[in-house]
């Protein structure tokens, strides 16, 4: 397979990584029907974990099953799936060899209370018997706990990248140390993004971000520096720049479910901004089937341009 | 390579060291600019991860791309560039060898309050596989977290002194039990070298010390024994003196962005106190690159003398 | 080399250690002025974390100098001489062999508020490689935190004593549970030593015990019992009674600096009260060397009898 | 520092390895005389190991002490320096960070008989507490111990890379599988040459080949192929391109000690083959010091050119 | 305690090595009746285990006892005492700090034919809980099992020197690759010695050589260089310049029991060239005690010169 020139380029930026972990970049960027634009959509499903069956599969049932969503993935034409250990487990044997897997390592619900903190449910050994392409995991800057996070992460990324696999890094800002405007501000969102970046991720999410402004002191800033921050995309542009000035994959989330045309201009926007793509959870497997698929397709089409 | 006397002179405060960090020591002091004369100036490039990327590479946008800083450390001619895990991983192998990389073991953010803990975000073998001659780490003696971040380190050190890489300590005293003007005041700086030191630091980066005495009993003895602390450089010469009798490398940071004469004036009177350098890092990258490189250049001739 | 009855005897009270950690107390015992008598006077500098430099260094500013207080130790004839990790690192290539090293393994600094809870700053490794006789460790009765001292001081001392090393613990009753006065109360001075014995210590320091009595219950049995605790004298024989009956070596410290007559007559009462030696630091090392050495001298000939 | 086109091209052969490792190429194609110019003389001194003090040194008497051959390294521009445990550790901290070391991790003597096989004398962790660039190892193909020394190889290989230390394999055919003249058969040296490339070496060392041919059917291939053999040169050029088609760095050994005139036209000849550089051992260090300077100095002239 | 010039100038051989092993290496040139000569005479019995208690202690049964041979250590003022595991183990309690202790590592009886390869029977762990200031080991240079004990004396060295201990390599060519008049001839001493110190000893023991040349090429080398190895005093002069030309503290053994004249000439002979010292077995200790001692202060007397 000969790689395209984009993908070339985006490969260069990640030299200092050993050879199976850009091996693994690669076929992430080469796989579904996005294969060799740079851009990636990612089928993620996590939500179970994360808010509980009832919400995450009691609109379209058939979710409550972890084979639906492979097939989803792979009917879709998506680059990669991503879950938990026990999802993945669930269609691993099945499915092995269709589609780009992506182990989540780290997972909340939502029956405690208190600041956000993921536990590690999972390993990078998990991730090699299944097959898995990367790593996924979550930290929460803002949270008190943001410490030990970056921490379990540390010691993940380090052990994956030796071990030849990705690594995807959920950032999302939460907690008592900001306000929840906050949490998808602009500035915060940048910040977001560079941290990931700077704790060794080689593809980092977040959520798109808004037009508030969280920090004093980055104000001041964006406004010295005029950093256009009106439209979504402007905004966008912004945190690929954050993400160590383009060089690493910042792929967005697609946030709750929402209706076709808002999922879809959003979509737009985020393209226009530069992004390298996106997450799409609850847009797509809320939805029964065959709409799910037509609308990561629809997506697809917008990041082929 | 045979060394200037001044070389030796230092290496030989370091005779407990093995072989390998001795080595290392030696690599930082004969690099760059600066090279045999006992001084160093090393490009610090943390900001993004401490502030943000807005604050710190709003003002230079060009500095969001990590390689910037390796091309910015190499043609001002400094003896290291210093960054954390991510930004060092996204040029190690395109700048590989061409100037001596610290890698920064521990980082904070501001997106969360409370007294202040750094997270250990990388690890001495991530130094050793990044071809590092060294590795970095922020202390905040007055946190009440301090006794985490001694122990951190304590480990780490251990580890690094035994694979032959050098450690550098940040020493900021910050955090609850200090006032706002006690985090610089002279006492207190003094006191902040000398833990850095007795944790076993072979360089420690201290700011430059105010006129402001802290602690009561401090006062007293300044006063009776008559330590002079009116300028600058007579604060950084009793600093110096804290830092083992002056057998451990103390070196300064810039502090924010400020004018080019505050900046050199300030580095004069480090100079003329005896400091063994400057960590210049906001007032370097937040300049056009020219201008950034033409900065560091004037305060490595300060040091040239 | 043939040891004198007084040490024979001292050592049968440590039979239960291996060879290693009773070779390491032999040459405590063995080493300088007072060797053969059963007797230690010990130079710790552990003020310069403890207190800052200023403080500590200030009167006498050579004493800076990590090498400094070596030679002070070997000058003076003392029996061993007592730092954290980077003041012994400074000087161990240099004095290796010339005078018995203790690694104080956990320190505090002033900078923080707070019950007293020192940091594990070196560990057993540390110890072996800097060529040390033992460790030491502060633990603080009365603290909130003294459980986690004492249990991180269990780990130490276990792994101390398979590898050969003898175990000091510097007992200072301070924090929350006590008053001011208490800190020093006969009572809990006895107490402070006993706990260290039952902790495991070979060497234990304290200080000087007023007249003062903490707890109402032991105040009844001190005066049903009519335990003497009027003198100095009295009050330092019931301590070395209370560290497991004089079969412990109990030593105590010279506190803060004084006059020169003041220090050798609290000597005079504590050696009247058969106290093992002294632990003399900021005494010896905040006057000009010549004065420090003579008051060591003029310690070690009371001691001398 | 930047580096030559030349630099940039050969380290371009290493991308799959850590920056570490990739740093430390560079600080041995950036050193000495032959700084930039992508060749290298190294000199080795494992002889004293390999065949005895007498033999080695009897000639140069000087040579007995360690730290000369480090200063010999250093006066004749050498890119480094290579040496057993012993040795190097007996000038490693003196001369720390003046010239690259290569700690060689295998030696054997010629006191007993036999397969040949050596014994591993040193570790990973020893080159890297003695500040080397890389560790050295050889092989002995022929030999019906070669798999153990293979396997010692993949292990120490894997360490190394992990630990950003590059890796240098002397491949010498030798033992029962081969006569003596096919020790250096043109056949085999390049076999030799193949071998250590396939076991992960970056720096291959082998000796000169001769027209010798010791395989049956590789003299039917090389006759069918007319692969020129007749000429040094000729030879030199195509183990180069037995050792991945010019994309490891190879460089020979200079054998036994001769004349001056006979060793220069021998690097004249390997030079015109395209060979990487001469590791020079006896024929520098069996002459007295300022001869073995002139000797390694004119070689270095002949491969700059 | 300050040491004299030549202590020093011996130390200054050992910088490479951590504050501990220099330690212990100045112990043991700081301890019994050669105390700052820079000589050593070490009392060692491991003959029990080499060959058997009737022929090691049936000449002088007081020997049976393990405590004999440390009180005859202490009485003649030797540097030290070395024995196998249990031998120490028998009186380390007792003895604890009287006389410095070198636990000889390996041991082999002569109960079993066959290629010489000596058990590994205690561990550095073992030197530590005894109180040990070294390890001894021995290898064999002409066996075929040369190999698995140089590689276990390699894991050995690099924990002993971690840990703070001295090593002393006691090398004795022996095995098929050798005539057994080679086992003690000069080339194969001299290249004995030297394979101790590539080995990281501090502290070789080798038998007195023969006028015997067993390698032919050495042969040739001693004849042109003109080595003179006509007498003892020569031999030993060209065997400590093996030693890394006199940086490594090169010590002789007695050999087999004999007259007291005798000895007492060999002593000088090895003094006369050089010797740092001697390690005296059978012949002190299958004396009666008080002419064991007597011999060794002679033999003492001799190198206090």
């Amino acid at each position: 397979m000969s790689f395209t020139d984009r993908v070339k380029q985006i490969l260069s930026w990640y030299t200092s990584e050993t050879p199976g972990t850009r091996a693994q970049l690669a076929r992430l960027l080469t796989t579904g029907e996005l294969a060799g634009t740079g851009k990636l959509v990612i089928l993620p499903v996590d939500q179970g974990f994360e808010h509980g069956p009832v919400r995450s599969f009691g609109p379209n049932p058939a979710g409550h099953d972890p084979l639906y969503h492979y097939q989803l993935g792979i009917d879709a034409g998506c680059n990669a799936y991503a879950a938990p250990l026990g999802a993945l487990e669930a269609g691993a044997a099945e499915y092995a060899g269709q589609i780009p897997l992506i182990l989540k390592l780290n997972n909340s619900d939502t029956l405690s209370k208190g600041e956000p903190c993921s536990a590690v449910t999972g390993s990078v050994d998990d991730a090699l018997r299944l097959g898995c392409v990367g790593i996924g995991y979550t930290i929460y800057p803002g949270s008190e706990h943001r410490n030990r996070m970056y921490e379990d992460l540390r010691e993940l990324t380090l052990e994956a990248k030796a071990k030849g696999l990705a690594v995807v890094v959920w950032s999302y800002p939460r907690g008592s140390g900001l306000s929840k405007d906050g949490e998808t501000a602009i500035d915060v969102a940048a910040y977001a993004a560079h941290i990931a970046c700077q704790l060794g991720a080689h593809i980092v999410k977040i959520k798109p971000p808004t037009a508030h402004i969280e920090q004093a002191e980055a104000k001041k800033v964006i406004e010295k520096a005029k950093i256009p921050v009106e439209t979504l995309a402007d905004r966008v542009k912004y945190c690929v720049q954050a993400a160590f000035g383009g060089r690493r994959i910042l792929i967005f989330s697609g946030g709750a479910a929402k209706g076709t045309q808002e999922v879809l201009d959003e979509i737009r926007q985020l393209n226009a901004g530069g992004a390298f793509g996106s997450i799409v959870g609850r847009n797509a497997f809320q939805r029964p089937h065959a709409e799910g698929v037509a609308l990561l397709k629809q997506i697809i089409g917008i990041y082929k341009g």
